[in-house]
């Protein structure tokens, strides 16, 4: 189709008046409804009370009940001295590590963040626009890492942060990377878990989002961090962060931290003046439901069976709709809640503008790098899991046929 | 009783090998289990929608579901839109605010806190230690003020803000103060709204931890805040909080922080980095618990019917305690969760060592003050709600003791 066949194609679909949302990484109404026992795993008062005997109703417990504790240890590959059990979200977590980092000294003999000049992070990129909101949020630097297949660019990772003082963090997603959805390899792992920086208070934001969250019978496995990182005596560089957010309730799941034990002693520290506890009665909820990490996996079946199809559906669409199109690819991943679909350079903007004149919004172009800038503007961000088959089916057609035109607008 | 007599009379408590726990200001499992209800307010998947049709169980509602505004609004008697929701602790709340001024100016053209050489804050004593620990975790200076029957001696609370400039804050608990019990006078209330700060970042934190929490027929009725500030353009001055963790559950209930639109609109801004939203399942179980204001404030009464005769034992055992014995005498406040029993100077520490080594835990001396420092050593904390009333009746006797043994040894 030249481009005016594509504009009439791209009217079409304009006057449907759609109303078609596919930004988020969502999980759908379908799968929360697959909890509903979560609801009702707590009812009487005498069902109130913890393994240990706490009274999970009242005040207390800084860092979680045993019971969430060893599920997050046994969901991570730890033991549970090195977890923190949060509220509900992960995010949170992450935010108020960075800003403990900022005023108080991760490590002894350090400066607060804030106190230094100019501090930096490095991000691999494409990554995501949240990790990357916080860094904007609080003034520091962001250095673009490329992501590959098998994750950042160690080489450049390992020069940088052993040259570069100001570097004091890094984000990684080591599983279903968002928006690639590539896992890192065993020696990517194993050169992080080994990295020798100039700062003292250097630390990696492992969030390790995805960790379950596989969607085909051959998922990805990533190796433990903790247990890499203390051959190299690297045990307190890392700050592993998880949720239940994407296993039972986005909106009311449990998170929690993992670090060494000495980092687990120094957060908890500090935590004691932030909070009485996070609330007990929802991880009872969930211990409950979650007797064991096996009862986990079966849940993620749950979810995998209904994400599966909806990744199928786009990507059936893009085979279909950019069949002949040149400089046109999308990755496939074997978990998480993204994919990412390259377009030919200087593509990426034009195609999300023309798909929300028409109804449908995606992540913008850009948000899944630092400072919203997309050097190439030729990544979007493709988040199947919200919307309904039929609604995704039409929104991967549309958004095939807004990409054809913005290239065939490039190319006249 | 002489010293002899006391130490005989002590020595037989001590035989009894008693443990109790008189310390925290936190609700009985009697208390907690009235609201077993809460545990089942919500139940099936068709249950878990807000009054607009938001599904509580996923992603975000940053600020909170239309129905918990509202009644955190009508028990402070604010509109809506003063309002956020938060997570299951005011007390984060308050944390969140200081650490984010720290960091960003709360006020155009102002710095962050913690890029002024030196910043205070006015803390009202003798009150509530939580409060001093987060000036101490961001190492703002306290400066002391007098706590009398009808609020902080205002005469040194206008001159200090009128003056000094790294006066940043003030500590507030308007109605039954912890740990006094006292509440601000109308007077009060409208000298603190007609605050002329020389610092335009100037904040009032207005603690209403005990909003509701009468416990007589009489109770105290205190101005709302932000009706008197807007008298005088104040109303960005304050920021309020309030929980319903003395209501429903201490450990799973849940958080607000009012303000004036204003600084909502900035403290949204700010929030929407640190998470996609609060727990508004959490959120849904209490407004279907609670319909309106008034069956709160039925719940109050409850409490009230549990709580007022704890009190009242430990009245009594003063009473009879300490007949006789000069200079002691302690505040009897129409609600809230404590009491303050005041002693011969240089006597307090002594009196809790003594508990303690009788097996009877009481807050420490000092810490209802800044740095744990009260500089007469007088004044001892009393929170007569955990224990039960027989454990309460001893402890209050072997406090009298122990108080008693205290003054002779110092008269000896």
């Amino acid at each position: 189709m030249n481009v005016i066949e594509l504009k009439k194609k791209y009217d079409e679909y304009k006057a449907m008046n759609l109303k078609l949302d596919m930004s988020r990484g969502k999980p759908s109404a379908e799968q929360v409804s697959t909890m509903e026992r979560l609801l009702t795993a707590v009812q009487k008062n005498e069902d109130c009370f913890s393994e240990t005997g706490g009274d999970c109703r009242n005040y207390g417990g800084l860092d979680g009940i045993n019971e969430m504790k060893r599920l997050f240890g046994e969901m991570l590959g730890v033991t549970s001295d090195y977890i923190i059990v949060g509220g509900n979200s992960s995010l949170n977590l992450m935010y108020d590590t960075v800003a403990r980092s900022m005023l108080h000294p991760v490590e002894d003999g350090c400066k607060p963040w804030s106190k230094y000049e100019k501090i930096s992070f490095l991000c691999p990129v494409p990554g995501y626009d949240r990790h990357f909101a916080i860094c904007e949020y609080f003034d520091i630097n962001m250095i673009n890492i490329p992501l590959y297949d098998d994750g950042p660019d160690m080489d450049m990772v390992e020069s940088l942060v052993a040259s570069d003082e100001t570097i004091k963090g890094m984000w990684c997603v080591p599983k279903y990377a968002n928006p690639l959805g590539c896992s890192y390899s065993d020696e990517t792992v194993r050169r992080i878990a080994s990295l020798r920086p100039k700062a003292k208070d250097f630390r990696v934001f492992w969030d390790n989002a995805y960790v379950l969250h596989d969607l085909t019978d051959t998922p990805d496995s990533v190796l433990e961090i903790f247990h890499e990182a203390e051959k190299y005596g690297n045990e307190d560089m890392f700050f592993e962060f998880a949720s239940t957010s994407k296993i039972t309730f986005p909106g009311s799941g449990i998170s929690c931290i993992a670090s060494s034990p000495r980092n687990i002693k120094r957060i908890l520290n500090a935590l004691k003046v932030q909070t009485i506890g996070h609330d007990k009665l929802n991880q009872l909820r969930h211990s409950r439901i979650f007797r064991c990490y096996d009862d986990v996996v079966a849940q993620m079946k749950v979810h995998m069976n209904i994400i599966r199809p909806k990744f199928d559906i786009i990507y059936e669409a893009f085979d279909k709709g950019f069949e002949g199109i040149e400089n046109v690819s999308w990755t496939k991943p074997n978990g998480g809640y993204f994919f990412t679909l390259s377009l030919p350079e200087g593509t990426a903007k034009r195609t999300v503008e023309l798909c929300n004149e028409a109804g449908l919004v995606i992540t913008p172009a850009g948000a899944m790098f630092p400072y919203g800038k997309d050097p190439e503007d030729s990544k979007l961000r493709i988040a199947p899991t919200f919307p309904s088959c039929e609604e995704l089916s039409k929104a991967a057609e549309l958004l095939t046929v807004c990409a054809r035109l913005a290239i065939a607008e490039k190319n006249a």
